[in-house]
């Protein structure tokens, strides 16, 4: 038997390190020789910069550290494959490296660029007759890849994103009548809607929650917008907004580039698109007498590890788990998928799905979740959410803060 | 014996509502017949606007519920009382409220502000022969007032801000030296550093932690700043910094007013002073090739619930109680101050002090806690703030989201 090798890549996930774990027990309970991690992804792998999981986990209590520990603890990155055609002499020496090394199982953690990894490796394998094996695991916040029913990392977000809200309305609302106060809440999506969508969840018993939702899937339009908190002001002396970074106009046109001071260009010429909360406060002030302030979740809402949802954090794990077991059993070119077989009470079982399906394909919140008005989300998308933020996995703590592992320390 | 009456006053925070379940005890186990809340402070006070807190508290769950709620359950306000002198009408109206409402105890809950109301109403009491007794219990997150230790407030944003700042390195760190990345991490402290500061409890035995900490209390240079981050760029790949939403340079001029963009203006012509990380990053990039992020934690540091520190919600719930004892046993004029005896093991007493000492006095960071380079704290700070991180009060949950009290739901 071979030995295994896996990779974190993309934006990181509060979750993605379960993923890790479960792909190591599956590895450790097949008998797998040797675990190697790529430090960075497949920048890594080219550089043959491994890490022998054995220097850093040793035991159970090893893995359930690990599932505590945000982000990626092999380092993740940004890279995409060249195409197999006129690149062959690139992927002789992947698998040139795999053969050196006695990787015989290629497990990839991350999104749909990600799974085009998977695609293109497995499909090189399989018309140049190589033994190894290539499967996906998913992650991303975004909860956008196809097939899949949601992924990992997303019910965390969700989870976050939900609890935060409800904390941000008592804190909007805490001000009366004489202080009158809207909130605008910038939440990640760039082209799908799903993770502002899940605001929503605040609105439970309680009876607050978030007044208005904009999602990328329907066009911004400022008149609108503006007609829709004027109505709200007649009954409300606190709304709160919330908003995916990703809404445009209908010309296309990104609502966070309005006004040249949002469209932040970097030294190497990359518009960062952020910063819509702000343009929405400034079309606010333009036209409310009313006190505004503007929050981005930014990269907490995917590093938020010590608020995971515990059933994300299972079946990421689940996920890992899979797909190591998979690929040693002679799968290849698959993702594993999540189908929901039942929402209440929640039952859920794993696929191996083939990679081209799901590598490039991007899915957005279905329109029909999404109300007339375009300012909220209908109750089939909360039965659709609700399931994935249920329960919670304590951190471990020391000296009152949530201990996490780190590649900076081996353990022999 | 008479009633008591309890109010909220200023920026909210995590444990204020563990201050109002400790009166609430208090006056419960002393007998007292009615316990009012004001509704939004003192605003409500003058509007009689009162809650029965029967209506919404039965038994010590509740109570519980209550501590775990986030923001002020009761509404809070920003009001100053008017000088007395030239304004006995004003006050002569509000010792005929409490008189009419039989209302003996004034407790009040809030920051330098706050104390200045209960400093002006217990001296018309004494002036002119009232019976009612005024006592404040502190509460800040910003950590500024004088006389006591720390303030009720300021240890469970400080966990806020180190557990995520953990976090937000997790996710810094995971790209590697082919994407090296600079993070700005801007919190709250419009004058004194306490809450930046804690920032560096981050920096733990796993050996990360923010790499450079800018506060208030020294002037800003831009020239220096770029230096700094020059010289870790020259070893590290992940560089994280947390500054202080107040800093200044030595002019005066506040860094978040840097270009016209961040000087947001509401319709009232009030200056919304925030986004100084914003202009850290400009610096940055017009220096450096090297993506880099913004983060506000905005108002999450003060409504995170979830994350309270437990010696905070203890030390608030018990400065609600003594308070309230305090009043009942005839003390007036004060507030409850905490003192630590001993902070390894953590031995913290209460103790009423005079107002006098305490209102609108801003205690700032102690210069000798601030390294000679202006750009971190020292050990002696990080031995005063280690205690007040420690402890977790677990939400209760329904639906795998925190449950709170809210005045909308009446339980009678």
């Amino acid at each position: 038997m071979g030995n295994v090798i896996i990779g974190q890549s993309g934006g990181p996930t509060a979750v993605i390190n379960s993923s890790l774990a479960g792909a190591i027990k599956a590895a450790k309970e097949r008998g797998v020789p040797k675990i190697y991690g790529m430090h960075h992804g497949i920048e890594g792998f080219m550089k043959q910069d491994f890490i022998d999981i054995d220097d850093y986990l040793f035991d159970l209590n090893d893995l359930s550290l690990l599932k505590r520990t945000p982000s990626a603890f092999l380092g993740s990155c940004r890279y995409k494959l060249p195409e197999i055609e006129g690149h062959e002499p690139y992927y002789e020496q992947m698998f040139r490296i795999m053969d050196e090394w006695d990787i015989e199982y290629f497990l990839y953690n991350g999104g749909n660029d990600s799974m085009d990894t998977i695609m293109k490796m497995s499909r090189y394998a399989r018309e140049n007759g190589k033994k190894q094996k290539f499967m996906g695991i998913p992650k991303t916040i975004d909860n956008d890849l196809a097939v899949t029913d949601h992924t990992p990392g997303y019910g965390s977000a969700a989870k976050f994103i939900a609890t935060t809200m409800k904390e941000i309305i008592c804190d909007n609302e805490s001000f009366g009548a004489n202080d009158p106060k809207i909130c605008i809440v910038e939440i990640m999506g760039r082209n799908a809607g799903w993770l502002t969508a899940a605001s929503a969840l605040a609105h439970d018993s309680e009876g607050s929650g978030p007044d208005l939702i904009y999602l990328p899937e329907i066009d911004f339009d400022e008149e609108k917008f503006l007609t829709n908190v004027r109505d709200l002001l007649k009954t409300k002396t606190s709304i709160v907004i919330a908003v995916s970074e990703g809404v445009h106009f209908a010309d296309g046109k990104m609502v966070c580039e309005v006004g040249n001071e949002n469209a932040f260009v970097d030294a190497f010429g990359h518009k960062q698109l952020s910063g819509c909360c702000k343009v929405l406060q400034k079309m606010i002030a333009k036209e409310f007498n009313i006190g505004s302030r503007a929050v981005e979740f930014s990269i907490l809402q995917r590093s938020a590890t010590h608020l995971a949802s515990r059933t994300d954090v299972d079946e990421a794990y689940n996920a890992g788990y899979t797909a190591c077991e998979a690929a040693i059993s002679g799968e290849t070119g698959k993702m594993i998928t999540l189908h929901v077989q039942q929402r209440e009470p929640y039952i859920v079982s794993y696929e191996a799905t083939d990679i081209d399906k799901i590598a490039n394909v991007e899915k957005k919140m279905p329109l029909e979740w999404i109300t007339k008005d375009g300012t909220y989300v209908t109750e089939d998308f909360i039965r659709y959410v609700k399931p994935l933020v249920i329960g919670s996995l304590t951190p471990y703590y020391a000296g009152g803060l949530p201990k996490h592992m780190s590649l900076k320390h081996k353990r022999r």
